[in-house]
């Protein structure tokens, strides 16, 4: 088959959407707003809605949805639940949002092995209640409860548990997938580890549906802990929080979760789920383990965070208040978002190493400050993962163009201590010129798997790399 | 440059000898019995040494073999320790054996971040060494003390201590490599995990030398747990002892290792080891912790493994006594050799889903009984990754016969409850049709991207796939 570019555009277009109509009568819509809706929408990035929504409900359905976009040239985005933040669900070029949501069986869980297979369009809330009394869960946990199981693989979330089970890259064991040309395949195997050739399943975790289209996840479950502790410690600097923070990673496994907040996050928590902690930076953790483990660590933790000069440090043992506080967690992205109504949240991700998190994170803090912009910090800081959510409005030139310095550095420096431009958020459109500066020569390595896997671009074009 | 197929393939491997031997003068060897060292040598795969070998001291060294390899179309096959066991470093059709001994620096030990950096040829052993005195350690443990971390990497390795600390995959955070264009890239970065881009690590970790030679590693290091438990169980049958090593999975993170021996494996232990372990079907197990919770993982350990019936139940508090019993467990593969003199080992390994352990380790050890084998078997029970060592008569053509069934079977039986065709060996030139049997559709996903990012099929050909 070769790229035919003699015939016009428009009709490539209308012709594959006339047969994605005729095709799936029952599983589509061209209406504006339901476009609309399937068009990146938490963030700054500009909305691009596709020409077509077809929602697959099978996986003859995205192969036939691949293979109809293939013979006219043009775009499928895949689509989970539209949470992704830097323009992954976008269509630049238009063409065929392929909507995942309505692929959500769970297929199968398997207590003795600690696993299931579930359909990608399964979320995290739906995966959550269904396994309630089996005594285990799924721990990735990257804030937003309606997003797709499928979604979180392709742009391989993590979130707030990862400093004790992994990310997405760690808990899927194996996946199926369309690929560019039609086959569905399938990569992994229940076993817990393999050596049996090329790791897939890594590969296309995180791809961000440009290699392939996530069919289905075999995923890796963990034993509800026995008991779960959370605490909270707040400092007078972001230095010492951060320092608190690297030397509680040696506690070992009991440590579930490390998040820190600065002053003006704490602020707006406070405000947001009517709480009155001290609005200095502060640490939430959350142990999980044997009532011992978490006992022996919780004692721990207070002697280390009073070695670093906390100024408080308070146990949440009943669970309703530890439940408040991690809902509060949770919710500050919202509460910072309500604190400066009028204003649009841009939420930012960088990832260090944990030795350069206080470095990193104070110089976000100072430059926000010079550049006179509302810039809360919330981060993962066991995982030296950090947000900025820049509070601008986006129709204050001078303010967008302090933002963009702001952005500029802030992945600068996170390069230049060894780190990544997102440790979470992906790449989507937002941050192509980022990841340029980060791979360097391996950015070649990742265009010609690409163009290897998917020789006509037919993927989520203009995501990861810029358009051909 | 186009594919020269019109000049005879020994004037193309004698020129590229001369210029490398020009080249290197102080760094190559066409010795006869040197060149039979760098074939493989541990296993019944018929050794096939390369032309001439090189040893690398730094990246420019590595791009300029593979570029006079590329100039000239012969293969290079990059060497760590030669302690692989599939024919990794076989060199089926001559070439340049590269071997990565010498790039042995270890660059960065950062002690607050627990990570560090390291060239290809470093061993475990000089590793460990070296952390020492950090209060770190790098946890894989695939049995070789001497194998290289670049050689480690490159198979994927795991072992023992996989079921707690992961294995390379979990523990290689990024790497540089010379890829078969001679690009130097590196992947990844310091930071505990990243959503930027392709996951080219995890690509190259298991790629077998097939996608890049990997010139040095960034790895994550742990704590050393302030408490080291050991603990013994020896159980009437099989199917109890993978039972009890499947419900202490659920005993949480104190748990570092879970290994299963037959009653046969234990026979040769007790002889090579000077141990009088009762041969029966044994767990060994080993708790990582601080005190307090070492003690309570171990009193939950004992309840567990007597509900499961086991026959006795032993600790190893003195560090002598666990000291020597993971000696054992580790000699266990040389024990069993020295245990049937004058036969050849064939260590085989795969994985399964754990809940199906007790059901293959009995098919296998029942297949062996019925085709006459001396087949012990070693497992790592806590992964559900299990090894049995085939000792046979390689001039008994019969036995060998069985042993070809057996072998066929005993991937079969893992494949068809969901398992993987090799847990930690690899791939190399043994399990080539092993891997055609699991991968199905994606196989062809795999070549394409082999095809991609070496389209001259120079590094490491006849490994992972058939020749071209």
């Amino acid at each position: 088959m070769q790229r035919s570019s003699t015939q016009p555009a428009a009709n490539r277009y209308s012709e594959a959407k006339a047969e994605i109509l005729t095709r799936f009568p029952d599983q589509v819509s061209d209406v504006p707003v339901t476009l609309g809706q399937h068009a990146n929408t938490l963030s700054l990035v500009v909305s691009e809605p596709p020409s077509v929504v077809v929602w697959a409900q099978t996986v003859q359905d995205v192969q036939a949805v691949v293979e109809i976009a293939t013979r006219h040239r043009i775009p499928v985005i895949a689509f989970g639940a539209g949470t992704s933040l830097e323009g992954h669900v976008n269509a630049p070029a238009g063409g065929i949002c392929l909507d995942m949501s309505r692929m959500n069986t769970i297929l199968r869980v398997n207590v003795d092995d600690m696993d299931c297979e579930v359909e990608a369009g399964v979320t995290r809330r739906q995966l959550a209640a269904h396994l309630r009394d089996t005594g285990l869960f799924f721990p990735v946990d990257p804030g937003a409860e309606d997003a797709t199981l499928g979604g979180m693989a392709a742009t391989r979330a993590s979130g707030t548990t990862t400093v004790r089970y992994g990310s997405m890259r760690d808990n899927v064991l194996g996946l199926s997938a369309v690929m560019a040309d039609g086959s569905a395949i399938t990569t992994g195997s229940r076993a817990r580890k393999s050596a049996a050739g090329y790791d897939l399943t890594r590969l296309l975790v995180g791809s961000e549906g440009t290699l392939g289209i996530i069919t289905s996840l075999t995923l890796r479950l963990h034993p509800v802990p026995e008991a779960t502790v959370a605490a909270i410690a707040s400092f007078s600097s972001l230095k010492e929080a951060c320092d608190a923070s690297i030397a509680a990673l040696t506690l070992g496994p009991a440590l579930a979760r490390v998040e820190l907040l600065d002053g003006k996050a704490i602020e707006a928590v406070n405000t947001g789920s009517k709480l009155s902690l001290t609005a200095l930076p502060t640490l939430f953790f959350e142990l999980h383990g044997t009532a011992v483990a978490t006992a022996e660590c919780a004692s721990q933790l207070g002697d280390l965070v009073r070695e670093y000069a906390a100024l408080n440090f308070e146990w949440a043992a009943d669970d309703e208040v530890r439940r408040r506080l991690w809902i509060a967690r949770h919710d500050a992205f919202w509460s910072i978002r309500e604190a400066w109504p009028g204003r649009t949240a841009v939420v930012t991700d960088v990832c260090v190493p944990v030795s350069k998190l206080a470095e990193c994170v104070a110089a976000a803090n100072a430059d926000s400050t010079v550049n006179n912009l509302i810039a809360p910090i919330v981060g993962h800081a066991g995982d030296g993962n950090f947000h900025a959510i820049v509070m601008v409005d986006p129709n204050d030139a001078g303010e967008m163009d302090r933002l963009a310095g702001f952005l500029d550095r802030l992945i600068g420096n996170a390069l230049a201590v060894g780190g990544t431009c997102t440790g979470e958020h992906g790449i989507g459109q937002g941050k192509i010129a980022a990841l340029e500066r980060e791979a360097g020569a391996s950015l070649a390595v990742m265009r010609q798997i690409k163009n290897a896997l998917d020789p006509l671009s037919i993927l989520n074009p203009g995501k990861v790399f810029r358009p051909f």
